[in-house]
């Protein structure tokens, strides 16, 4: 029996998955679920998401590859709570763990290169870029302040395993600082795809895939388009039901 | 009246231009053309073309700005001097200058800061990437043996006045490795366009414009996709007739 707030109800996602939400606390996005099918899992990988929030790329991940194990690491304890009552609500106890604590110091103090998989869905912009929110859970979900995009990228390359990858979602204007910050990290962009809210439009979001070390070539993938006309494309329909995964075999 | 030799002919372009083509270098190409449309050029702009082969590109850039004044960098003597004849089959002496030398010499030899855009199609392959080709011509317009790509930014960041624009064609694979050479120096890119062949394949090129300092964002452009079917797409047909030029105000 798991523990609902009166503010808290619950969300179905696709596969079953059931999510805790709260009225006070910051939703999950379209970007969570667009980088769950990005990121390619593969059977028995460890993964890490940094800054799980609700837990819903943790749970999506888990869904998608039934032999893999998530981490899920979350600065504030009243989501860490709450995502950990989701992973309860799933019976997922035994395959992802919630840790409430500082992802910058994740690899400190659980030990290094433990990882096949990380992934992230950051703080989208830089402490003093758009106003702050004053509610400090969507101000951390929202503002850098509690972690850069250089500490993050620091804190995936030191918790990947060696050829380990990293996924993350962003806004599209920052992928020349991504990649120039990525590159003295050995954290080499393998894959990037831009997502358009339509076709005619520039990109406001993008999904990369990094590889610790070694040699890959970039592959800069088709866009996405998130709506058709007044309607959410074929594509992003398929994701929201949790069809057409990415293939599993490249990365 | 303009020398040809036997083994060279003339090629129509679009606004009644014409280039001198031979069959013992190498061509121009599509990727030549996709820049100079990318490139936005404004009036009363100096520009330089780097490694301007046969001159296509500073015909194209001419021919779309009436005001504009370009110089076209090229080291093989031979394609300068086919480039200096299209120029002046074209009556376009008193806007194009040909310069044959280095182009890693030529802030060095002609001064910094003189223009407000610089474009190039450079060699697009690292020495020991894939075959060397035999004859010098084609391994200097394909191979980095002659100029690497930092050398090109190099050379580009040189000879831009502050705030001024470099536009290049390139392949989509290198994109990070031209991101993070740029950044340090000072080239902040501002317009980004991966082209695709069609549009459910990855991209094979891209198009990036870098502004010299100055902070503006980067925006991501929809995908050119240059085939449909068996045709090529309404938008690559609109490029070679010099239509539906790109807009000229950001920048």
């Amino acid at each position: 029996m798991v523990h609902l707030s009166a503010e808290e109800h619950i969300d179905e996602l696709h596969q079953g998955l059931r999510l805790i939400q709260s009225s006070s606390a910051p939703g999950f996005s379209i970007d969570a679920v667009l980088l769950a099918h990005f990121a390619q899992v593969k059977p028995g990988d460890r993964a890490a998401d940094l800054g799980t929030g609700s837990g819903v790329i943790a749970l999506l991940l888990a869904a998608k590859e039934p032999t893999c194990q998530v981490e899920g690491w979350e600065l504030m304890p009243t989501m860490a709570d709450m995502a950990q009552r989701s992973v309860a609500l799933n019976g997922l106890e035994t395959r992802i763990v919630i840790r409430s604590g500082d992802l910058r110091q994740a690899a400190a103090e659980t030990g290094k290169a433990r990882f096949d998989l990380v992934v992230s869905n950051p703080p989208y912009y830089k402490v003093g870029a758009g106003r702050m929110n004053a509610d400090p859970l969507r101000a951390s979900a929202r503002s850098e302040a509690t972690c850069t995009l250089p500490e993050l990228l620091d804190s995936a390359a030191a918790l990947l395993k060696p050829l380990g990858r990293f996924c993350l979602v962003h806004r599209a204007e920052r992928l020349a600082e991504l990649l120039q910050a990525a590159g003295p990290r050995r954290l080499h962009c393998t894959r990037l795809r831009m997502v358009q809210p339509r076709p005619e439009q520039p990109a406001n979001l993008l999904l990369a895939q990094f590889v610790l070390g070694g040699r890959a070539l970039l592959r800069v993938e088709p866009p996405l388009c998130v709506y058709d006309g007044p309607d959410y494309s074929r594509e992003m329909q398929q994701i929201y039901r949790g069809e057409g995964q990415e293939e599993k075999q490249d990365g």
